[in-house]
């Protein structure tokens, strides 16, 4: 099918189907949500108003079921950091959108004033029907009535009741390839973004789509080859399988940056019991429905995901990541996985982000209205999240609104996101990361802790993190997961071949490069119009002065150095 | 007695006199404090945190009880906008202050762990009792313990409980001449950054001290006399006595800018039960304590102050301002003075500013927290303050952050502080005033409601409000009350004569606008290196597109007219 923007206005219940600008084909995914956003959505608005959009576009790549690169980005003006946002997710979502001819699905338009939707796509268009009957669901229910309406079939992306109430940590949930919803764009108040325009679901029914064309079929075949040999032979391919990223625990304790009770410490005394050996272990012994290697996109071969079950067998929450052991687990001094395994299903029911929930339920933490290490207080507070108390809505506000209020100064975040699970004063060049990236504090931006360098000497993380922002925001504008990175490092050839066998472009080997930098200059030219400054790209005060044991390291890389990464100078 | 810096350090309990630097000499009030953070505190430090420092500074011309001119300035890197700012009251502060040769007091070091001070000031230096006893109690409590155990002379400035709660919409008051605590640096919580530092109070004993000297006597005397004339002699001078600032109520509402329901609309049914005219009446026919005219400082001879006595004749609150009348009367529908005077006593006691504290209540009536129009309702989410709720501390925290959290779109505020009781969208000056001051929406910086023009027209603004905002940091420099500028435009020798009469500087008859162009653009130049850009000289943008009864206009200067004002270009 041909590639054409579907643009939606829910207000007035109103779709059409547009040829793509010219300026717009080269690019997918993050970067071409960027570039929507520049051309399209003027910087100063307000996120939460009518002048936003928020736009689905799948990667470059998607389509073709290459393994763990059929991602879904979702962006807009982020009304939790005020700037340029993109949060991509696995699942099928990606997959039946581009089957459909989708290039880029946009809602735009005013804000309805009452009544839910819910916007089915099938090949023959766009339709809307009530979404009334969904609201108050949390999301695993409502996928479920969903799936039961349109068939087991369709994609799905859906908010829960936080991005009902527009509160700004709100996520959108996509199924997995089990039609779980639990493949979120967690990140940077997206759920929020679709609330306001009282849509519940977006349902994708991809019956009678086709994959796209390639231009150089062979070529292309011989890029994913190459590619997915690469990504099986990557030792750490064979380590995601059976740990997933929970695997990462025993590595930033080991660099003195798991975050532990608010933040306070590297290292937790109950790391033996959050690590992933611990939840193999258990997955393994338990047997039932869990499952230490699970793909969250059909044709994945890593299969970094995992189900997780109870010792009755029975499901607790699938996937449980690292992020979310870290920022639910030790960071609430929480170190039964169980636990932190029940939350975050909870917190996927609720449709938040984990890692910005995590962080704002370790700030109530500091303020006294949970004790560490106490899941019944840290469930208590999710259920004033779910009744829409005030209190719940500050606490669905993130972290950096729940500092504010609750008068916490010491608050993890950057842009007003939290810092996934990575102390910037033990991993510095993630902190890096954190401070310059366009989209706030997010690991996937730049992850540096694989690098073979000095993380605890600031002089040597510019470059590191630079590097690694360039190469994500290319694999983010592909579509390709984080891991995939282990076999296109091996193979940049690959990607490559597979665009050149798909489009007919004829890039270089320096394609991943290409897209990356010419997004992250998008993103930095949203941000600058919308008001950023070099004081945007820093790392908390606090975090400078109040050394992190056990290195008692600050985080104390040169205000030059991330000017330099982030474009200033 | 010689003018000397006076460094207070909490933490230590440690404080000494030092030399005032050159370039400080010629400032004072507002523009001293623009200086002071300019030089001494980093633009991009945690409002809360060590870096920043309280500024108590005197104006200019303080110390000689030339009436409406013994203001005192209080300032800091605001918590609550994130930029400068300098928030000035009566009472009798500024005057004992000078009176003991402080040309500014700073807080300044880290921050207390725990303990609460008092710090006391006397001609023989400083000393700190502890404050622990008065921890939790109401302002006009607090006032009165500390006058029963320092004596009726002295001069106090103090928070209350939400200062404590390091709430970002508190201030610090300050006795009047009969010794309550009701002059109030209300504006950019200015009392959350005394809280922070656990100081309850300061007290000033002038004991001992003198009148600030006069290099000419008989010219500062001539100048005063030309002056006071000036004032006495201009008919807004007997407005103001009779009715108050209460007096504008009726005049906002003929230009359609009188606040009513959550800035729903710029006239309110109830004005004729909430006008200068019956809030005159009401304290006439009640006697008792009330009085239609009441000086706020010693020497003033406009006293646009009052005192409001109920039925019985016990006084209600003292003053009762236009500002709080709209903000907390028709802003939330309610049309009885006697309540409104109740909940603004409530909100002193509190130690808020009643402008944002009653813009966020009609924020938390739009979301459904408390009816339009029921007074108990207001109570009961001024208790929830008080008792440090989690929704008492998101309303303590202002309009902004109340609009974030409780997702209501529609927020009356620039630079996340409130806007006092004009609607920007029928006196447009003083819209650009909000949108482009470096204080964030005070009407202080520029009001423009007298001006003699369409304030409907957006073309005839943008100098209208400049001209306003360099007058009006001139007068905040000086210490001149905004009143008095109605004397001083008619006698701009005067403030000439009395600066050279006092210092022999040699100053000549522009002198009020080159400090006031100088205050701006040290105010600018600290916003700037704080992160500001030209997105943050904005109204919001639901202003922009939802019409105002009963003009149905938008607030539609020119963003260029905007960018001319404050300076970008």
């Amino acid at each position: 099918m041909d590639e054409r923007l579907w643009r939606v206005d829910v207000a007035r219940r109103e779709a059409h189907r547009a040829p793509v600008p010219e300026s717009w084909h080269r690019l997918g995914g993050r970067g071409l949500i960027a570039r929507i956003l520049l051309d399209e959505v003027p910087a100063t608005c307000d996120p939460l108003g009518p002048h936003n959009k928020l736009i689905w576009a799948p990667g470059l790549i998607v389509g073709h079921m290459v393994s763990s690169c059929d991602r879904i980005s979702v962006g807009a003006k982020s009304p939790l950091t005020g700037g340029v946002k993109e949060s991509n997710a696995g699942g099928t979502t990606g997959l039946q959108m581009v089957s459909l001819g989708i290039k880029a699905l946009l809602l735009e338009g005013d804000l309805p004033a009452e009544g839910w939707s819910v916007l089915i796509v099938t090949r023959d268009g766009l339709r809307f029907e009530s979404g009334d009957d969904l609201i108050g669901l949390g999301a695993y229910a409502a996928a479920e009535r969903l799936r039961g309406r349109y068939g087991d079939k369709v994609a799905l992306s859906l908010i829960g009741p936080a991005g009902e109430m527009a509160l700004t940590a709100a996520g959108i949930l996509n199924l997995d390839k089990d039609r779980v919803p639990s493949r979120i764009n967690a990140r940077g108040g997206m759920g929020a973004v679709m609330g306001v325009r009282r849509l519940k679901a977006i349902v994708v029914d991809g019956a009678g789509g086709e994959k796209p064309p390639l231009t150089d079929a062979a070529l292309f075949k011989a890029g994913q080859k190459l590619y997915t040999q690469e990504v099986l032979a990557h030792p750490q391919s064979a380590i995601y399988r059976d740990y997933g990223t929970a695997g990462l625990a025993m590595m930033t304790y080991g660099f003195g940056a798991l975050p532990t009770r608010g933040f306070s410490s590297g290292n937790f005394e109950g790391i033996d019991r959050i690590s992933g050996e611990a939840l193999r272990d258990r997955i393994l012994a338990r047997g039932g429905e869990g499952d230490t290697s699970h793909a969250c996109m059909p044709g994945c071969v890593i299969r970094s995901s995992n189900c997780f079950a109870a010792v009755d067998g029975k499901m607790i929450v699938s996937p449980l990541e690292y992020e979310t052991i870290g920022l639910v687990g030790s960071n609430l001094g929480i170190d039964d996985l169980d636990e932190i395994g029940r939350l975050n299903w909870e917190i996927n029911d609720l449709g938040l982000d984990s890692i910005d929930t995590g962080a704002a339920l370790g700030v109530a933490a500091q303020a006294g209205l949970m004790a560490f290490g106490d899941p019944a207080g840290a469930h208590a507070l999710l259920d004033e999240i779910r009744r829409g108390t005030p209190l719940g809505r500050v606490l669905g506000c993130g972290a950096a609104v729940t500092g504010k209020v609750l008068g916490i100064r010491r608050v993890p975040v950057v842009k007003g996101q939290a810092m996934p699970a990575y102390d910037p004063r033990a991993i510095k060049g993630t902190g890096v990361t954190y401070a310059t990236s366009p989209q706030g504090a997010d690991h996937t931006c730049g992850l540096t802790i694989r690098a073979k360098v000095d993380h605890l000497d600031p002089k040597v993380q510019a470059d590191l993190s630079r590097t690694a922002q360039i190469n994500m925001a290319g694999y983010d504008t592909l579509g390709a997961c984080i891991f995939g990175g282990f076999g296109f490092a091996k193979a940049p050839g690959a990607i490559r071949d597979m665009i050149n066998g798909r489009y007919g472009w004829g890039v270089g080997e320096d394609f991943l490069q290409v897209l990356g930098f010419e997004t992250l200059k998008l993103e930095q030219a949203f941000n600058r119009a919308a008001g950023f400054t070099p004081s945007d790209d820093r790392i908390p005060e606090w975090m400078t002065q109040e050394p992190l044991p056990p290195h008692n390291s600050v985080f104390d890389v040169s205000e030059a150095d991330l000017d330099r990464v982030a474009g200033w100078s």
